[in-house]
């Protein structure tokens, strides 16, 4: 903020909120219509802008902030909130306040700077703290055994809500308070899909299934995708799976070598590229949209990025991301290998938070 | 949009993609962030924009709609899609675009208009079909049968998080295809939380057990609040309800009333007041800090607003909304109760969806 020359921020987004103050509020319909679970940081003060319904969570979570009762319209109390702060120039999340409420902020003190924010905290939160990696590893390890009560229990005929379901049963039974995301388990030709949501398809012998999963615990996340094969792999889809397997091992590889030699940190899109020239090689660039992998933590998608879009900076330490590379046919099969990796410039080795194993899997026999 | 003179109109909102093209993605972190599940709409022309990962869906979701591909930079394809739409002015929801995005596209066609739209669809969707009624009726039927489950099983010991996760339990497997929000399960003081989470706080003899949730259906959302006595009432636990439950009579009354009469329909305003004036005769209106109701369908809150800010204008029918009076004492107890209602004028009378009974119901003995 001093670097910046702005005297307070303002934020929205849960995850900053979380970090910055304390205060869990995560209503997703209240994300941004709302009013609720917003913050005001200076230099040295907190304020937690909460409706009658939040104030006494945000009193209990964030001991040390003042917190400000807010109504339907934000705007009525911005002006006195930011003369308490003492505040003449502000910054704002401008990816996530919306046009209007930004224009509504702008009337109501208008001789109150605003300054476009993004990108600030997200910065902080793409390197972790011990702690964070420790809840981080515990989210895996919950999406780990998670994945092997199922395993044994998955029989051609069973649809893939059937199977999100009991892989959801035993994450929130088994140590996470919540999930990650929702789950993705596709079967066959819906694995071409890579984020469609269960479906009544049924799964089928001769066909892969594309689980991608994860778990939070004390609001960190997991993420992990296996792609099983039910019965005997078919060629094609065990051609695929050892391309991405091999384009997975490629970006790890890179990773270690980094580690290793004690030089610096490849960027995201060097990673990136090191998976996705052994798939283009393979004839299937075209088949892989997405990038490499994403940083992880209070947020399942967070910085670092490693994509092609990537910045060609040296990645962060310590850090946690995913590698999961994919191929994607239409109409006919997907296959995606998913692991977090704590990259830390600290250790000889890359450290592989999600335990299950890659080797082919076959299931439902 | 003729009327407002727009050519074309730019949503970003999960609920009007689904409403207006069919497309369902709903995936929470990319609401705001990301550039899939985004549209354009002319007066003949539907366009889906989506990203690699949702393209396969949005096709087959949105068979009328031309879908247009994007990447991480939402403004590289701005321009090409409204040429393609020949728009000059486009309607954008102000209300949830990013103070960012609204720059980035501004940029990208400096030759379009940019019209703030909040509220436009917002409108539509609180006027149901028939068949969209039908689908609320169905989730409300869900959430009452997975009450009704859990009814006999709740013991004092019991936690909050495991009697939230047993209802969620018999929702997901009894018909809902989601939560239609995180299930409110609050025990004595906690009852006070009007929003709280489940926490570890354990059931006991003599206090209330709150419970707020709901179930999706085909999109479509419940919301019913039933407070349970936990072995024998507290005199203080029994008089608020008494006076929650007649606040509650109070706006169903006037509802009714003016159905039979077949006389204006009463504003949001005036059914917020009805239950509100019973709870301050009491001396209780300062533990009543948010509204009476709202309106419900693809999103759990939404048009009509029934609350001391709603607008004073006749309710729209048909339509569906919740009545949801409450007391509220800071680390005693609270009390609420909530049922959905269909107000149409085309009846006689109001029709209760919620069927779970009201009356004061003694568990866990």
């Amino acid at each position: 903020m001093a670097a910046e020359g702005v005297d307070a921020y303002f934020g929205i987004r849960p995850e900053h909120m979380r970090y910055l103050t304390g205060f869990t509020l995560d209503d997703g319909e209240d994300r941004v219509a709302g009013n609720s679970g917003r913050f005001l940081v200076s230099a040295d003060q907190v304020a937690v802008l909460a409706d009658s319904r939040y104030r006494l969570q945000a009193g209990a979570q964030a001991p040390g902030a003042r917190i400000e009762a807010t109504t339907h319209d934000l705007a009525a109390g911005w002006a006195g909130w930011l003369k308490a702060l003492g505040a003449r120039r502000v910054a704002v999340e401008s990816d996530l306040v919306s046009h209007r409420v930004w224009g509504q902020l702008a009337a109501a003190a208008p001789d109150v700077e605003l300054v476009e924010a993004a990108g600030w905290v997200e910065a902080d939160r793409a390197v972790k703290e011990p702690s964070e990696i420790e809840r981080i590893r515990s989210a895996c390890a919950v999406a780990d055994r998670a994945l092997a009560a199922i395993l044994r229990r998955i029989r051609p005929g069973q649809t893939e809500r059937e199977l999100a379901l009991a892989l959801e049963w035993e994450m929130r039974t088994g140590g996470a308070d919540a999930l990650a995301f929702g789950i993705a388990c596709l079967a066959g030709p819906n694995a071409a899909l890579p984020h469609g949501s269960p479906s009544g398809r049924e799964v089928r012998i001769g066909q892969v299934l594309l689980l991608d999963f994860g778990a939070a615990v004390d609001g960190y996340r997991s993420d992990m995708t296996r792609t099983l094969f039910v019965g005997q792999p078919a060629s094609r889809d065990l051609e695929i799976y050892n391309i991405v397997a091999a384009a997975q091992v490629a970006a790890l590889d890179m990773l270690a070598a980094a580690l290793r030699a004690e030089g610096p940190a490849p960027s995201g899109r060097a990673v990136d590229a090191a998976a996705r020239q052994i798939i283009e090689a393979a004839g299937h660039g075209e088949h892989f949209g997405h990038g490499t992998g994403h940083g992880i933590g209070l947020a399942t998608h967070e910085a670092p990025s490693l994509s092609r879009a990537a910045d060609e900076v040296p990645l962060p330490s310590p850090t946690v991301f995913s590698v999961e590379p994919g191929i994607y046919l239409d109409g006919e099969t997907g296959v995606r290998i998913e692991d977090l990796i704590l990259f830390d410039r600290t250790r000889k080795d890359i450290d592989r938070l999600t335990g299950f194993p890659r080797d082919v899997l076959v299931v439902g026999v």
